[in-house]
C-alpha cells in the first residue's frame, strides 16, 4: 500500500527504514497469532484435556519452521532488491508455467487472507461483546467494504501512521504473555474461568500421527504473511536489502516468541477454542483476572492487527494483478489505475472475492483455515526453489561476470553452494509442509484451492495465448496496409423527423454525400407524417419507408443493411449513423431504444460497417 | 396469445367460435375454483367444525356476486366489439388519471395470476406426490421459466390445442362433483381420511362479522379472470359480441356451479385446508376412494389448467404493456416485437416479478391470496363506473346520433337507464368487495398491493411527462435549424500502431483531413516504439504524446479532449474515433479496454463530440 509504491507514483524520498518498515511490513504476519494456536486446539480437543500436552511442542516444531523460513527469505531479500515476490523470483529461475502456479497461489492466498483475518478480527470483537456473535457475518462484510472504499478512495498515510497500531500490538501482547508467565511462575496463574463452549471439528479421529499432522498444519497458519518483506524491498531506506533482512529477522523472532508464550499458556489455562470466544480473549481475561482495562487493550488491538492484515492484502493484490496483467495473464485493464491513483478493479474484484468466501464460510475462522495454508507454502516453495536454482546459476558463472535477468542482476558469489543448500532446504521443508497440510486437510476444504489454482492456471494461459494470438494478427510485419476507401454510404435509422433527426443529418453530411435516411413504419400514418415532414426537412436527401406489418424494430432496419451490404463494391465503407437522446436524467435512457448499441451488437462482425451515434442533449 | 391477437399480426379468419372460444378464455377464471374453496376454509378454520357451516352460504353470496359481474361484462362486450379491456374502458369514460390506476392495478393482477396460478399447480401436483413438498419452491420458479421460454419462442398453436385440456378439465371436475353428489344423496360419502396436518393463518380472532367477510374475500379470488373475454372479443368469429357473450355467460354458469358444488362437497367432507394437500385433491380421493386413475386425472387436469391460467397472463401482460406503452405510460420498446414476433421484453418482465413473488412467498398460495384480488375488483369497479358513465353519455344522445371514441362508437340505444343501473349496480357491488378485501386483508399482504398502485400510478405520470417534454424540446415548430458545421477534427486514441490502428486511421481519412493520433503512454520506452512506428505508418498526421507518469489511462485523454473542446470555434465539430477489436470470442472483450463505450459515458453531455468506433475483426 504505502511503503511498497510502484516507481511511477512515488518519490524515493518515501523510504522507510527498520522500525517503520517493521510497523509496515508485520502486521499481516504477527497478526496470525491471533488465531494459529487456537486452530490447533480446535483440532487437538478430541482428545479431551490430554490434547494441551501436544500444544507446546506443536508450537516449537512451528517456530524452527519460521526460522528455516525466515533464513531461506533473508537471502532472497538481498537477492532482489528491487522485490522479490515468489511471483518473480518463479518467473526468473523456474519457467513460465511455474510461475503461474505461483501466481494463481498467491492471489488466493490474498484473498483468503482478507477472508481469515477479518472473520479472526471479527471474532475478537465478539468475544468481548457476545450479543454481537448473530450478526458476525454482517460486521465482517461491512468490515471489507469499508477497507474497500478506504482503499478506492486512496491511502495517503505515511508508514507512521501504521507504527501505531502495529507497535501497540506488539506491546500489549507482550505484557499480556509476561503478565500470564509472571503469574505462572509465582503459581498463581488458574485455568480459565467460566469457558465458551467448546468446539471441536472431527469427533472420529483418535490420537495418532495424522491428528497431530493435521493440527501441526493448522498451526503452520502463523507463517502467511512472512513474505511480505521480501515483495516489498524498494520501500526500504538505503542499503534496502541489509535495513529490510534486519526488518524480517526482527519480525521473525517477535512472532516466534508470541507464537510459543501464547501457545504455552494458552495450554496452561485449558482455553477452550470456540467460535463464541477467542483463545486470545480467554488468554488475556485469565492473565488479567477479568475483562477490565488491559483486556480491552488486548482485544482492540488484536482485532485493529487483524483489520490491518487485510488491508495490507488490499495493497498486495491489485499490485500483483497489475504485474501479471503487464505479462499478459490477466486482462490489461488491471495495469491501469483509476483516478484516484489506485488499481480500483483489483480493488472491487478482491472485496468481492472475499465477501463471497465470508458468506460461504459464515465468517468461520476454522472452517476458513483448510483452504488457507495450501497456496501460501505452495508459493513459499516455488519461491525457495527458485532462489536455490539462481544459486545454481551464480556457481555456473565466472568472478566478476554479471548475467542480468528481468527481476535481478546475478553476480558471482563463493558461498553459493552454502546459501543453495538454505534455500534449497527451505523449499524442502515448506514443500512437505504444503503436502502434509494438503493431504491432512483435503476434505475439510483444501480441494477446493488445489482445484482452484490449476483452474488459475489454464485461465492465465488462455489469457495470455489470446493476447499473442491478436498480436500475431495485428502485426505489421509484411503488411501491405489496406486499400483506399472508394465510396462511403451513410445510412441514418429515423424514427420521426425532429430536432434530433436533423442534427445527426447535419453530422452525416459531413461524412459524404450519398446519404440515406430510413423509417421503420409500424403505422401508416406515422410514416405519412415522415414522409411530408422529410420533404421539408430532409435536405432533398433519400427516403426508405420499411413496411414493419408485424411491430418489429430492428429486424427489419437488418434486413436493409444485408442488402445493401450485399450489394456493396469492394472499398466501399457504410457508416451507419443514429440520432440518440441524452436526457437529463439517467432513468430516462430506458425510456429509448438504444438502437446504437442494438445495432453495434448485431452488426459486430460486419466487415466495413461503421455505427456512429450523434447525441443530442435535451435540456 | 393465440384468441387474442394484434390487428397487424394476425389475418381475420382465424377468428374463433364459442366452443373454441370457451377453451381459450375460461382457463384463467376456471381454475381459481382449484383454490378459491380452499382459501375460505383457511381462514374460516380458527372456527373449528364449526367452520363447515359457513363454507356454502359463502360460496353462494360469491355466485351472486359473479352473477352480477357478468352481468355487468356482458354489456361491455356489446358495446366494445374491439375489446373493452378496464383499460380502455376506464380511458374512455373516466379520464386519464383512473385509467392509469386501472392499468397499474391489471398489470399487478396478471403478475399475480402467474405467481398464484403455478402456485396452485405446484400444490396439485405435491398433493399426489408428497415427496417433492420440499422442493416446491423450484417447480414453480422452473414452470414459470419452462412458460416464459414456450412464449418467447412464440406459439403457433391453433384455439384447438386449448380446447382439449380446458375441456378435459371441465369433464373431470364434473365427474367428481357429480360422483360426490350422487354418493352424498346415497348416504355413501363420508369425511377425508388420513386429512393433511391443519393450516391457518391466524387464531387470534373469534367468530364474529370480520372473520366472515375476510373468508368471502378470500373466496372472491373465484371471479378472477372473468374479465378474460372482454378483452379478447376481437378474436370471435361474427356477430362476434354476440359469441363471446353467451360465451361469457356459459363460463359463469360453469364457474358458478364448480363453486357450489366444490364448497358443498369439502364441507361435507371436512376437507383441512394445508400446503401439503389440497382441497381439491382431499376431494377427489374421498369421491373415488383413494388415489386411483380417475383421481389422478383430476389432480393432472387441475394442474394443467392452473399452468394454462398462468400462461394467459404471458400473452396478457405484454400486450396491455404494448397498448400503455403507445399511450407514453411506458418505455416505448414495449410496442415493439422481437424476433419470433412476440413481445419479447414483457414476457421477460413478467416472468422475472412472478419468480420474485413466488421465492418471496414461497409458493403459497395462502400467503399470495392477500396480495391478489385487489387489483382485480378495482378493475371490475373501474371498468364497470365506466360502462355506466358511458350509458349516460348515450342518454344524451339523439337517435340516430354516433359519438366516435378512441375505442368504441356511441349510438342511442333506448335502455341506456336500465343498462346504466346495471352497469353502476356491479360497480358498485365490485367497489365494496374491494375495500372489504383490502380492509380485511391489510395486515395479511393488502396493503403491499395499495403500495405498488400508486406508485405505478407516479411512475406511469412521470414517463408520460418525460415523453411530453421531449417532444416539445424536440419539435420543429419555428426551428430554425442548425448552424453548417465548418470544421470537422478527428481525434485517434491509440494504445500501438498495429492493423487495427491502421483501419481507423484509414476510417479517419475520409471524415476529415484534420486529424490527430493520441497516445498515453505508461512507459517511456513503449511511447518511443509508438513515435517510430507512426513515423512508417501514420501517413504524416500528427501525434501527441500524453505522459501518464501514475499509470492513469481514460483521464489524460479526456483532459486533452477537454483542451481541445475549450480552444474550439462555433461550428466546429470533433469526432473521437476509437479503434476497436472485435475478437472471435465473447468472453476475449473483457480482456480489452472498452474505450468507446468508456469515452460515450464520459462526453455524454459534451455537445458536438462524436464517438466512433471502428471494428477490426480479428480471425
Amino acid at each position: 500500500m504505502i511503503g511498497r509504491p510502484l516507481p511511477t507514483a512515488d518519490a524515493p524520498h518515501q523510504t522507510i527504514g527498520v522500525l517503520i518498515g517493521l510497523a509496515v511490513f508485520a502486521s499481516d504476519a504477527l497478526s496470525s497469532t491471533a488465531y494459529a494456536t487456537q486452530e490447533m486446539l480446535v483440532i487437538l480437543m478430541v482428545l479431551g484435556p490430554q490434547a494441551y500436552q501436544y500444544v507446546f511442542p506443536l508450537a516449537i516444531a512451528i517456530v524452527i519452521l519460521l526460522g528455516i523460513v525466515t533464513l531461506s527469505y533473508e537471502q532472497t531479500v538481498h537477492a532482489y532488491p528491487n522485490g522479490g515476490g515468489a511471483y518473480i523470483v518463479t518467473r526468473d529461475n523456474i519457467g513460465a508455467l511455474p510461475s503461474k502456479v505461483a501466481a494463481a497461489a498467491l492471489l488466493t492466498d490474498y484473498i483468503l487472507t482478507v477472508a481469515v483475518s477479518i472473520s479472526s478480527g471479527v471474532a475478537q470483537i465478539v468475544s468481548a461483546i457476545p450479543s454481537l456473535f448473530e450478526y458476525r457475518v454482517w460486521i465482517a462484510v461491512g468490515l471489507v467494504a469499508f477497507i474497500m472504499v478506504v482503499n478506492l478512495r486512496g491511502i495517503k498515510e505515511s508508514g507512521k501512521t501504521f507504527a501505531i497500531p502495529t507497535y501497540f500490538f506488539i506491546i500489549t501482547m507482550f505484557v499480556t504473555v509476561l503478565v500470564g508467565l509472571g503469574r505462572y511462575l509465582f503459581g498463581t496463574l488458574g485455568v480459565v474461568t467460566d469457558p465458551p463452549p467448546l468446539e471441536i471439528l472431527h469427533t472420529t479421529y483418535g490420537v495418532g500421527a495424522f491428528l497431530i499432522l493435521r493440527a501441526f498444519a493448522s498451526g503452520t497458519a502463523a507463517l502467511t504473511g512472512i513474505e511480505a518483506i521480501a515483495d516489498g524491498i524498494p520501500a526500504f531506506r538505503e542499503p534496502r536489502s541489509k535495513n529490510a533482512g534486519t526488518t524480517l529477522i526482527i519480525m521473525s523472532l517477535i512472532l516466534g516468541s508470541l507464537m510459543l508464550s501464547i501457545s504455552f499458556l494458552s495450554a496452561h489455562i485449558q482455553a477452550v477454542p470456540s467460535e463464541a470466544e477467542t483463545v486470545i480473549s480467554q488468554l488475556a481475561r485469565t492473565a488479567f483476572n477479568g475483562r477490565g482495562g488491559l483486556y480491552g487493550a488486548v482485544i482492540i488491538a488484536t482485532t485493529v492487527i487483524l483489520i490491518m492484515a487485510a488491508n495490507t492484502s488490499f495493497a498486495d493484490f491489485p499490485r500483483l494483478s497489475a504485474i501479471t496483467a503487464t505479462d499478459g495473464l490477466l486482462p490489461r485493464q488491471l495495469t491501469y489505475r483509476g483516478s484516484r491513483l489506485v488499481y480500483s478493479r483489483g480493488i472491487v474484484l478482491l472485496a468481492l472475492l472475499a465477501t463471497l468466501l465470508i458468506v460461504v464460510f459464515q465468517a468461520s475462522v476454522t472452517r476458513l483455515i483448510p483452504l488457507y495454508a495450501v497456496g501460501v507454502f505452495l508459493s513459499f516453495t516455488l519461491s525457495q526453489a527458485g532462489m536455490a536454482h539462481r544459486w545454481w546459476k551464480i556457481g555456473k558463472l565466472k568472478e566478476g561476470q554479471e548475467l542480468r535477468e528481468r527481476g535481478s542482476v546475478l553476480r558471482y558469489d563463493p558461498n553459493w553452494l552454502l546459501k543453495m543448500v538454505i534455500n534449497g532446504f527451505g523449499a524442502f521443508c515448506t514443500g512437505v509442509v504444503m503436502i502434509v497440510f494438503a493431504a491432512t486437510k483435503f476434505v475439510d476444504g483444501a480441494w477446493v484451492v488445489i482445484v482452484i489454482i490449476p483452474t488459475l492456471v489454464v485461465i492465465f494461459s488462455g489469457i495470455q495465448r489470446h493476447y499473442h494470438h491478436l498480436a500475431a494478427k495485428l502485426s505489421l510485419e509484411n503488411y501491405g496496409g489496406l486499400p483506399q476507401i472508394g465510396r462511403h454510404r451513410v445510412i441514418i435509422p429515423i424514427g420521426g423527423v425532429h430536432r434530433g433527426t436533423l442534427a445527426a443529418l447535419r453530422y452525416a453530411r459531413t461524412l459524404s454525400d450519398d446519404i440515406t435516411a430510413v423509417h421503420v413504419s409500424l403505422d401508416p400514418q406515422e410514416a405519412d407524417r415522415v414522409r411530408q415532414k422529410w420533404e421539408t426537412w430532409g435536405d432533398g436527401r433519400r427516403l426508405v419507408i420499411l413496411e414493419s406489418p408485424y411491430r418489429l424494430f430492428i429486424e427489419p432496419l437488418l434486413e436493409y443493411i444485408n442488402e445493401i451490404e450485399a450489394l456493396r463494391q469492394p472499398n466501399e465503407i457504410i457508416t451507419i449513423v443514429v440520432p440518440e437522446f441524452v436526457p437529463r436524467h439517467w432513468w430516462a435512457s430506458l425510456l429509448h431504444t438504444q438502437t446504437a448499441l442494438t445495432l453495434r451488437m448485431a452488426l459486430l462482425f460486419h466487415k466495413d460497417i461503421v455505427i456512429t451515434s450523434v447525441p443530442y442533449q435535451v435540456d
